[in-house]
């Protein structure tokens, strides 16, 4: 029993493909209509299992969809989310899986209230990703057990909220009200400042070192071989949060160098517990 | 064909228990004796297959070695060098696998001098490692296709040098000559720095976040679940470069910072693609 006759998926990529796979291998859907830029991923999303049809056009593409996920890099969901409104049929639910939540459902729910459009938009983040991007790295598990946030705000339709959470958890994600910028917060803390931090290591790493970096220096700078292009909207739309993270960081990096310049190794150690113990916790809560 | 009547390990954890288990495996000793400071750590480590026989003695086990391998914490490694140097027989072969290199191996050139004993020592570290440490996690394979830093001095034997590079590649490790400061200043760079990286990422993040902590956080905090005890006193012997380490990657941690602040989305996507470039530039050179 298809829980949806037709899903449009607004940018099929490791993201939206994954969310495709599991809606037409869950059958949760009559059809999936995939809306990309380029006929070649929409080809590839086809080819990967991920939609049914692809369309470059967004109106055609959302037309009879009931429901919308705009999955595109997050600078681009604000508008994208707006326009399909605008087209889509009376009562369809949308929602979004951008990595930042605060800028774009402020963005939306004023678009939406001066369109007069209905207001079935809820936004989402999905807690699950890769450093590899594209529909080819998508998988009908990605979302399996993983943390979806929805960010409903004064302006989202109650059943909107219900409707988008139990389309998550049909997906197998675990759903997670938070509002949206505590999502910000959070993000930075726990995605955005990760990303800077591995990043930075691995630029401060002089080439002609790079073979004797084994798994510890591969670990710690995993996540900096993702895609630039899609983190810097990220970080755009989340400075003030990513900067607080960064505070915090850097207090304890201060505090490690201050260690290490005054050869006070039990200052040291104390850190380095400290660490062990955030990460024993954060292993005590599983997957 | 055993290349060695006896190998001798002092201290068998993590390390020392996959060369244990790598030396029964390949068949390269007659025998593999373990020196270990508490008679449980031994039993664990012939149970794990490890070692043939346990000593809490040190001048016991070394006694009839041919080879003797330190791989205690760096901190009492040179000290079981000089003191097994003392009493194995003549001829044996010593080296350690300590994580730094230019203290141990001054410490050990300068009391085997002062000993006047044969300088059979030559200092070893192998690139080989995990989060987790102990016997029970050592693994026959853990060095294998690994590169091993081997560190002569002005005062190493040269066929020592030659036999103790040919013990790790009987390992399956690809072995690789540096000057034991060059090892310490590339390894500060690889390996230090990224653990202190993690350490100050996870101790940076409010416990009341860590159920939001995906996989990249998890991955570039996974180094900070090591054990506090064993690195410290690799960062109190190597506090010079790892500083220096530290000094360059707060470099880019202000550019990113200093963007940031600007909202300048242009010179951070250039940090961004530099990481991206680095990740690549690692990425090509196999694991």
């Amino acid at each position: 029993m298809a829980e949806y006759d037709t899903v449009a998926i607004v940018g099929v990529g490791l993201i939206g493909g994954s969310i495709g796979l599991a809606v037409r291998e869950r059958r949760l859907a009559g059809k999936v209509i995939g809306i990309g830029r380029r006929e070649s991923s929409l080809d590839a999303a086809k080819k990967a299992g991920a939609i049914d049809v692809g369309t470059t056009e967004l109106a055609d593409g959302v037309a009879d969809a009931d429901l919308v996920v705009v999955s595109t890099p997050v600078d681009l969901v604000a508008k994208f989310v707006v326009e399909a409104a605008a087209v889509c049929r009376s009562g369809a639910l949308l929602t979004d899986a951008g990595s930042t939540k605060e800028a774009i459902v402020a963005t939306v729910d004023a678009q939406l209230a001066a369109n007069k459009a209905e207001p079935r938009f809820v936004g989402s983040h999905p807690l699950a990703g890769d450093h590899r991007t594209g529909v080819t790295h998508a998988r009908a598990d990605l979302l399996a057990g993983r943390k979806v946030v929805v960010t409903p705000t004064a302006a989202s339709d109650r059943g909107a909220v219900a409707d988008v959470g139990a389309f998550w958890r049909a997906l197998g994600a675990e759903v997670v009200e938070m509002r949206p910028a505590e999502h910000d917060a959070a993000l930075a803390a726990t995605s955005h400042l990760p990303h800077l931090v591995a990043a930075a290591l691995a630029a401060a790493t002089p080439a002609e070192l790079l073979p004797l970096a084994a798994s510890g220096w591969r670990d710690t700078t995993r996540i900096a071989g993702g895609d630039g292009e899609l983190w810097r909207p990220i970080f755009a739309t989340n400075r003030r949060y990513v900067l607080e993270a960064l505070d915090r960081f850097e207090n304890v990096a201060s505090e490690i160098r201050a260690a290490l310049e005054a050869g006070d190794d039990q200052l040291l150690l104390q850190v380095l517990e400290a660490a062990q113990h955030v990460k024993s916790q954060r292993d005590a809560l599983g997957d």
